[in-house]
C-alpha cells in the first residue's frame, strides 16, 4: 500500500460536485460490510468491548452480541488514549483475536486503524476500517483507508462541523473509497453532566447532504452504561441506520471505557426496546 | 403580588434536600395546567405559534392544533427579541386573544412571561406561565412565578447546565410553587447547522435528579421546519413527557420564527408519527 | 419611573442606523460616571468586594482600593446565585453602605441592579448601574436602566454572541439611555481549567463596531486569583478601556467569590504592572 | 527513524510524575531551536506565510521576517485543508525552498509535518517540527516527532482540555524528545465574530503545570488582520514566550490564510508595539 499521491492534490476537482453530496432524488446508498448492510431496511446493531484483552473475552462478548441480536463485532486493537502511559492495545495480536472471534460467532468485525502504515495489515483483516474521533481531520490516514478500497466508518469526534466531517469524508472518496457510513458520537460542549452532547440533529442534516448512511454511538456520548440506551432509541427514532454500542462480558473489570459498557444482559435490553422503535416508524432491527 | 421576600433569603434551607430533587423509590409528579397532565401515561403535544398576531390567527391556529391532536396551546403575548426594533408581541391585548382561542378550541394555554411586573396579570388568565430561556436565570422572575402558585414550564436556554437549571426550578419552589415543568431547546454549541444542539441525554440526566415532569421543545432547536419531526420523534423515544412544537397557519407570513413552524398538515403528521413512537415505549400520545 | 412603554416597540426604528454602532471616523465616546470618565487616555481601573458585607468590610476596601491607584468602588448589593439558598446581598441596606464606603474613600460606585423594580432605588444612589451577565438579554431590566438616565456597566455574561451584546446595548440606547460600557468578562466554553474563556478578540470587534467604551472583568474569568493579573495585564495590551477586579480585606472569609478575590497587596500589585502596560502602548493607568 | 514501539506501552510508567509537570521551583525550560531560544528573556517572532509557494515568495518573506526583528521563519509544505481539493502544500519540494529562505535570511524554520512516515525527511532539514492543531491526538506521529530528537511546536488545536494538551506534550517526551514548545491558538467555541477564541488564560495554567515554554498564535484566533495585533499584544503581555504570525508578501496573492496575514509593514508594526509591551514586563523582544 504505497501512497504516492499523498504530496499531491487528491484525484477529484474543486468545482465539482462532491461524491459524499447527495444528488436530488438519490436514494440512500447501502453499504455493505461482510454480510451486514447499512442503509438498507434494518436498523443494524454493532456490539463489542472499547479494547480486545484477550481471546475469551472477544469470543465471549461476540458470541453474546450475535445472541442478543447485533449484527457486527466491534472492538479496539489500537487504543487511541489521553496518556501515553495507559493501555494502548494489543496491536496487531488484537487483530488476530478479532478474527477468531469472526469465525466463533459469525459476526463481521470493524476495527479502527490509527496509523497510516497499519492500514494495509488491517484492511487484510477486518471487514471495515474505523476512523475514530480523534483522526477525522487526519488526511493522510483518510486518503491511505480511501485507498485500501475497505469500507470505512467515519465517526465525528468532539469538534468538527458538520461541513468538516463532510469533507473528511470526501477525502476518502477522492482517494478511492466508496463506501463510507458516518457515525455521529456526541460533540464536546459546554454540559458535562454526559461526557459529550449527542447531536442528533446532525442525521437530519446528513440526511439532506449526502447519501451515505449514518449510524450513532450511543455510548461515547453517554460516557454511562445508565444513559446509552436513552440515547440509542433517540438515535433510531431520528433515523439512524445503526448503532454502535459498547459491550463487555465484564464490565466491572474491562480495561478501559469501563464506565459506559452495558453488560449482555442490558445489551439484549437495548436491541429488544429499539426494535420497537425500529418497528414503528417502518425500519426492523 | 407584592414580593416583600425578594430582598431576603428563600424560605428553603442550604443543607436540606432540594425540593427539586428525586428521593429513591420517588415515581415522577404528575404537573396539572387545565386539562393536561405532564408526567402521566400520556405525551403531552403543545402547538402554536411564536407570537399571537390577531384574533383570527390565534383562533385558527388553536382549533387546527386540537385537530391534530394537541393537547395545549403556546403562544408569545410577551416576545423577547435580540433587537429592540423587532415585533415584541402583542403585550396584554395578547392574553385576550389567547383566552378567546382557549374558548374556541378549549385546549389550555402556556405563555411566556417576561417580566416580574406582569406576573399577576399572566397569572389571572394563562394556565401555564412559561419561562423563556433567556429568563432562566431572572432570579426576580423566578420567585415571582413561584409565588403566584401556578404551574411553570421552565425552558433550559442556550447556556445553563443541568445543574444551575435544577437551582432555577429550586428558585421557583422555594417561593412556593409545586409545579414545574422543565422543557429541553437546544443549547448553544459551536455546530450552526442547526440553531441550537438539542441535548435529548438531558433527559436521562433529569429523571435520574428530579422527580419533576420534562418536555422538548424540538422547534427552537431545529430552527427550520425541516428537521422539526425528526427532533420530535427522538424526543419521545428518549422518554420527554411532552413536546412544545411552534405552528402557524401561514408560516410564510408570521411575524416570527417563521422558517421553523409547521404548517397545520406537518404538524398533524408529527403529531401521528410521535404517537407510534410512544406506543412502541408503552406510553400513548 | 414608571414603564409605560414596556408593552411597545421602543422609538428607535428598524433600519436606521443602531446607536451603538460607530460612524466611520467617529471617536470613542467617554463615558463619564461621576468622576470616571471612561473611554479617555487613562485606563480606569475599578475594584472592590463580590457583595457588600457591612460597613466595616466595604469601607476598609474602598479606602485600600483608592490607596492603590483605583478610581472607582464595585460592590454587590444584590447577587445573583445559582442556589436560591446562597447569600443573596443585603439589598437596600447594601447601597446605603455603599454611599458610606464613597463618602469615606471619595470613590463613585457602581453596583448591579437584579430585578427592574429596583432600578429607580438603585439609581438615586448609585453613580453606575451594572447589568450583569446573567441579564445581558433580560430586556424589560435594560429598557428600565436605559430609562433612568444614569450610566451603565453592561456585562457579556457567559452565552451572549458579540452580536447580541451589541443589541443589549441598543435595548438601553432605544430606551433613552446614552452611556452604555461594554464589560467582557469570559464567555462558556468547554475548558474549564479556568472559569471562563475570557474572549479579548472583542475588544478587537468591538472597536470597529460601537463608539462606546469597553472593559474587561478578569476576576471572573479566571475564577482563582492565581490567574487574575495575568488576564488583566493581556486586557491592558488589548486596549481594554478599564478593569473591573474583585478585591476583598480579607479573601479567606468572603462571603462570595472568595477564591477570585485579590488581597489588597495582590490589588496593588496588579494596577502598578498594568500602569507599565498602558504606557507602553500610550494610554496611563 | 523506525517506531518499532509503536505497538507497545512507551517507555514511561504510569504513577510517576509526568515529565512535562514543573515541580516546586522549577525554572522554565529554554528550548532551543537553531539560533533561537524558547523561555529566555527574549520573546521569539516567528514570521512567515501559511503555505510555502514559491522560492521569490518564500525568501523574500524570510528577509523581511527578519528586518523587521523577527528570529524564526515559519512556513508550510503540507497543508492540512478542510476540502482535500484545496491545496495541499508543495510537499518535499517545500521543504527544499524553506532551506535556500533559511540560507538567504540567516533565519532557522519551523514546518509542520502531518504523516508518521515524513517525520524523517523533515527532521533532516527543518530545525523545529510543527504538530498543527489537528493533530495534537495523533498518537504515532507525536510519538514520532518525539523520538526524532528535534524541538516541537505542539499546537494546541481547536477542540483540546489544557489537561489533553499536556498528555500530548507526555507522549512527545515519553518517546524521547525533550524539547517542546506549546503553541496556544484559539479553540472553537459558540463565538464566530474572530475565527476562534484566543484562550490566554491557558498561559497562567501552563505556566504552573509545566516547566516548558508557551507561544500564542494569534493570526488562527483571528481569522483576519485587523486583529492580529490586538492579540499579539495581549499574548506578550499574558506572559507568552513568543508570537507565531503569519505574514505574506503580497497577502491578496496567497494561496491560503491571505484574510489573516499581515503585510510587511503590519508585521513590523507589530513587532514595534509588542517590543515594548515586553520590556513594561522585564522582558524585551
Amino acid at each position: 500500500m504505497t501512497a504516492p499521491q499523498r504530496d499531491k492534490l487528491p484525484a477529484g476537482e474543486a468545482g465539482t460536485t462532491p461524491l459524499v453530496s447527495r444528488q436530488p432524488g438519490q436514494a440512500t446508498t447501502v453499504v455493505s460490510a461482510g454480510s451486514v448492510q447499512f442503509g438498507a431496511e434494518k436498523v443494524v446493531v454493532i456490539g463489542g468491548p472499547c479494547a480486545v484483552e484477550n481471546t475469551d473475552q472477544i469470543t465471549s462478548i461476540a458470541r453474546q452480541v450475535a445472541t442478543a441480536g447485533g449484527s457486527m463485532l466491534r472492538g479496539g486493537a489500537w487504543k487511541p488514549r489521553t496518556s501515553p502511559y495507559a493501555f494502548q492495545g494489543l496491536g496487531r495480536d488484537g487483530l488476530a483475536l478479532l478474527a477468531q472471534a469472526r469465525q466463533a460467532s459469525g459476526l463481521p468485525f470493524v476495527t479502527e486503524v490509527l496509523d497510516p502504515r497499519d492500514v494495509m495489515a488491517v484492511a487484510e483483516v477486518a471487514d471495515m476500517l474505523q476512523i475514530g474521533s480523534r483522526s477525522v481531520q487526519n488526511f493522510p490516514l483518510l486518503r491511505e483507508v480511501g485507498a485500501s478500497g475497505k469500507p470505512v466508518l467515519l465517526k465525528r469526534g468532539m469538534m468538527p462541523t458538520i461541513d468538516e466531517w463532510l469533507n473528511a469524508a470526501e477525502y476518502i472518496m477522492a482517494a478511492g473509497g466508496s463506501d463510507v457510513v458516518f457515525c455521529e458520537r456526541g460533540i464536546r460542549t459546554f454540559e458535562t453532566a454526559l461526557r459529550n452532547t449527542l447531536d442528533l440533529g446532525a442525521i437530519a442534516v446528513l440526511r439532506e447532504r449526502t447519501h451515505l448512511p449514518v449510524i450513532v454511538d450511543p455510548s461515547h456520548a453517554a460516557g454511562s452504561r445508565r444513559y446509552v440506551t436513552t440515547l440509542a432509541r433517540a438515535a433510531v427514532a431520528a433515523g439512524a441506520d445503526g448503532l454502535l454500542v459498547e459491550t463487555h462480558n465484564d464490565p466491572g473489570n474491562a480495561l478501559s471505557d469501563a464506565d459506559q459498557s452495558l453488560t449482555p444482559e442490558e445489551f439484549a435490553e437495548l436491541t429488544t426496546s429499539c426494535r420497537a422503535i425500529a418497528r414503528a416508524i417502518g425500519r426492523d432491527l
